[in-house]
């Protein structure tokens, strides 16, 4: 484990699995099950070249470079102390040589990542509408709420990074389902599968993963829910696995 | 309970609620757990004007006359034979007043149903593709798969049918909610609620329920899941609710 500078209100923590820590601000949008969700949603096979919409503290492309065998993993964040702290999880991990984190806004990327030069994008993108926000220049809002890219942004974005029949993994509120299904095939990206989540087996889902594939036949497939909390309020069987797996790279 | 004759092939069963009774053709279409689905699904006001839309045996203006305190119910029907068993099956159960079968091509309803005249229309269309079949002009075949009509054609008539704010209640398959939300969005209908139907509480969903409106805000929302069978392989107590169901209503 390499040593690197810890900035105040910052502290490092343990992902549980192959051995891999993040850095995260104590007063800022730490990362929850949603990102653990997408890193394993995502189907990414040996030498794939990936990038990550909207990075974060970088626990997407970590999570990847420790469970899968991609190439390359490019984490996009347009939040410079936040792309600075991802940056110093990567050194953290030693996983310089697979992740590259960039400080840049997704909008903005033309002329610096390739143009359907990728296998596999993924966003877990603002999911709130910015209306009444006291504070839009606040980190923790600005990975909350809409308010440096919309969902089309998003999708556009990812759309223009992957080469035919690329992967786009997102996760999204079902709220914004007719929207996500309109822009994606405004952008050549068709849904392939949509999986459900939903916080227990009786109730309604509050969020869902989504993969679309870039020029693809329309053809959806609903895949088997995903219950987070049994009935005793306990992780089910399924989350706690999805945790520990080990591996998601594809063959 | 009224005379009416019973053709060849043809047998009465009974709906096992309210007294209802329909006439169904052993060797053609029999309605199935969609129609009733459907039917317990909609949000029918009182006095509403209502249509469904390749109504077949008229299970579903059955099942709306006797659960909801609708005005009028015009259920339309391409195949000549089929609208009038369906029609038989009205006059079976007294509800002449309530139910009109019309026997037409749902492409061709301009100046026979009026242009946005209706609160609510209704249609559990044929789900399959056309391709391959062996026998186009079997009744069966029909019902089941896009011959006479595709989903477009569904949703336009539905969308010119519907007065501003009227409700489309829909069944269909998972596999096609891409197409139906761009398709709804282009005829002004927008998804509020989806409901997905699994074969049991592990299992992906087969069918799906739909509920669009015209001319509303996006905003869509994913509903409690429905489980037809549970571990013995028995169907679930919300399923047998949903059968025995009394009012389906709205006040």
């Amino acid at each position: 484990m390499a040593d690197v500078l810890l900035k105040e209100n910052e502290r490092i923590d343990d992902l549980q699995i192959k051995n891999l820590k993040i850095i995260q601000d104590k007063s800022g949008f730490c990362f929850g099950i949603d990102a653990v969700l997408l890193a394993n949603f995502a189907k990414i096979k040996k030498d794939a070249k990936v990038v990550d919409l909207g990075t974060g503290t970088g626990i997407i492309p970590i999570l990847l470079a420790g469970k899968s065998k991609a190439k390359e993993i490019i984490g996009v964040e347009i939040q410079k102390q936040v792309a600075d702290m991802a940056q110093r999880s990567v050194k953290l991990n030693n996983l310089e040589d697979k992740i590259k984190i960039i400080n840049e806004d997704l909008k903005n990327l033309e002329g610096k990542l390739q143009t359907h030069g990728f296998h596999v994008v993924l966003s877990n993108p603002p999911y709130m509408h910015p209306d009444g926000l006291k504070n839009p220049n606040d980190k923790k809002a600005i990975s909350r709420h809409e308010i440096m890219c919309n969902l089309e942004d998003v999708i556009k974005a990812a759309s223009r990074l992957l080469m035919p029949h690329g992967k786009f993994f997102m996760i999204h509120r079902p709220t914004r389902l007719a929207d996500i299904i309109v822009l994606s095939r405004k952008y050549r990206l068709e849904p392939k599968e949509i999986r459900f989540i939903h916080p227990k087996a009786n109730k309604a889902p509050n969020i869902m993963l989504v993969h679309f594939a870039k020029d693809s036949k329309p053809e959806l497939k609903i895949l088997d829910p995903i219950y987070v909390y049994d009935e005793e309020g306990n992780y089910t069987d399924q989350i706690k696995e999805i945790y520990s797996k080990e591996d998601i790279g594809e063959n």
